[in-house]
């Protein structure tokens, strides 16, 4: 059981999910669960790698021994922003499974804009049948997609093929086949070219609130759907959520749909779960599937110990 | 005005597109627009072609001298299955924007299911935050296509690209990439496999009432959405009403989107309006453009006229 270094799992993610996957995890190694109550007082010292989502804040101090720590999803801001962290690589999640379901999710939500999924919802509810006159297609529309990381450019690629004209944004300039991109420079002109606009981008302090008033109204008045329409499946950390509401109420935006939110869950009070024009769903765009993670950190811990150097290392300096 | 011979145009369509597309269209060529009240009566003995989308029944009677028909639409049924025709060629109207919205219809629902739409709508509007923990991805279930022809082969692309299983079936044998494919033959055999069933389907006397309940009760129920699911875009005379809203609501099937009924519009009485499980849309799938229908049958009058072969002609034996 113990020739291996022993591996510690901090994952606030569904319990049983959990439970499902660390049998078949991590042959030959030790498992310290963090999720079980027995291992709540446990001396940390002695492991060497930790697989952690929103982690005890805690952890780091009691688990001294880290030689790495991989995070439970593509975005690693629940670790950077709240501890104090050890000088140690951190390890992002990049699956082929979470890629495919928020590609998923991004060209879900922009058909259900596109195709006026809002208005034949409600014309059914009243037993309406009137086809709307203007439908325009998707080569009408303008995708603008802010990130063009793994998820952002995946997204891309399965936009354009459904006929979406697509656009991106990011730091450093990309070339993506049949995409128009833009560097941090050029956010204007992207914007003003943008009838959909999609965020992907990780939380940072230069990411943070990114979404807001002025952002949303330098967005594309002009476009075929008659008014901008915003998607967050990033972090919600950079939407601005009392611009949101205040530009989904005065036509600035002319609709949303919202995965992530400044603070989840999102509270019973807030406005947006009633908004006519909001599609809110609960931080599911693309979920860790937990056996998936647990074997890209088994692949990545035979790395470090054959020698290579890890994947996916997280810059602490542009914080993602 | 008149070198060319005249053409009739009978489409009941929005008015207004009909309107706008037909000052651009057929230069030099007599257009008798039947939708104009001060054609009613009106000679149509020296009409060559006819363009029309359910038209008057007493049409071909009157227009006596044409020597092709254009439909309106990409399916025919509305003319063959109404009229006394005479023996001229009638051509189908086939394009890529019909095309491209028809996959944007199929591809938004398949997500639409897949994603859990009908529950995290009813999740938003109760105000509740809760990640559904089964989230099966697009390659854990089969979409099987009923209609290989022009619009299905272009669903299936699409399908597969977003990551579906993908099988069809159709009258003969397809070859399409990474798609398996079933001849009639194999009927039973498809449906077993099929956890989302798509309706691509011409109306004929072969697919009239061909969704029936027979047919839904042989479709997998050991899927990874706990349920059969079944969209129609084909034509509504193919589905049987009363089965789909008895299966409905006994959990032969999960869920349905319907595009297409067996009288349209639907009537304000019919229950399907109100499952909650169904999507309605108003047969909006792919509407046809007209200034691309015009387009089209140009096209087509002009291979006649300089003595080449029409396309898209329909077999009137087998009705599509
Ligand atoms: N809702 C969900 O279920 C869910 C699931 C997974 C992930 N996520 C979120 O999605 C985010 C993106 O994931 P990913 O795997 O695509 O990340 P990634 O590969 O690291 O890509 C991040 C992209 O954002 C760009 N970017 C970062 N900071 C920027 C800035 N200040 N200005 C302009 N562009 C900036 C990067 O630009 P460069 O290319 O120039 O570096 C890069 O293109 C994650 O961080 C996570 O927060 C959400
Ligand atoms: N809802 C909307 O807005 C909308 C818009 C446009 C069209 N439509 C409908 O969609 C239908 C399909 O259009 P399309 O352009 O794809 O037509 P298509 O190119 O003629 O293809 C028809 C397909 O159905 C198959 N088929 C026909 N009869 C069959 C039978 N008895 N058994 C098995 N397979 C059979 C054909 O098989 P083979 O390949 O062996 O011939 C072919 O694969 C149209 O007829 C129309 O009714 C709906």
């Amino acid at each position: 059981m113990s020739d291996k270094s022993p591996i510690l799992i901090d994952l606030r993610f569904d319990r049983d999910s959990v439970l499902r996957a660390l049998p078949e995890a991590f042959a030959g190694r030790q498992v310290i669960d963090l999720g079980d109550p027995a291992n709540r007082e446990r001396d940390l010292s002695e492991a060497t790698y930790a697989v952690v989502w929103k982690p005890d804040p805690d952890l780091f101090r009691r688990a001294n021994g880290l030689k790495a720590i991989f995070s439970g999803g593509a975005g690693v801001d629940h670790i950077l922003s709240n501890y104090q962290l050890p000088d140690l690589p951190i390890v992002r999640f990049v699956d082929r499974s979470l890629t495919d379901r928020m590609s998923e999710w991004v060209v879900w939500q922009c058909l259900h804009h596109l195709r006026n999924g809002f208005t034949y919802a409600e014309q059914q509810r009243m037993r309406v049948w009137n086809e709307i006159a203007a439908q325009p297609e998707a080569r009408d529309v303008t995708v603008g997609i802010m990130g063009l990381g793994v998820l952002g450019a995946d997204a891309a690629a399965k936009l354009k093929i459904m006929g979406f004209r697509v656009i991106g944004w990011s730091r450093s300039k990309k070339e993506i086949d049949g995409v128009e991109t833009f560097n941090a420079g050029g956010l204007d002109e992207f914007l003003g070219r943008t009838d959909i606009l999609v965020g992907l981008l990780p939380l940072t302090d230069d990411t943070r609130g990114i979404y807001d008033r002025g952002l949303f109204s330098k967005l594309s008045r002009t476009g075929a759907l008659g008014g901008p329409i915003f998607l967050n499946a990033g972090r919600g950390g950079s939407q601005n959520e009392g611009d949101l509401v205040g530009c989904l109420t005065d036509g600035t935006l002319k609709a949303a749909s919202l995965d992530v939110f400044v603070n989840e869950p999102l509270g019973p009070d807030s406005p947006l779960w009633a908004l006519p024009n909001v599609v809110v769903t609960p931080h599911a765009a693309a979920s860790s599937e937990v056996r998936a993670l647990f074997r890209h950190v088994e692949q990545q811990i035979e790395r470090l110990e054959s020698g290579e150097p890890l994947q996916f290392v997280v810059d602490r300096t542009s914080g993602y």
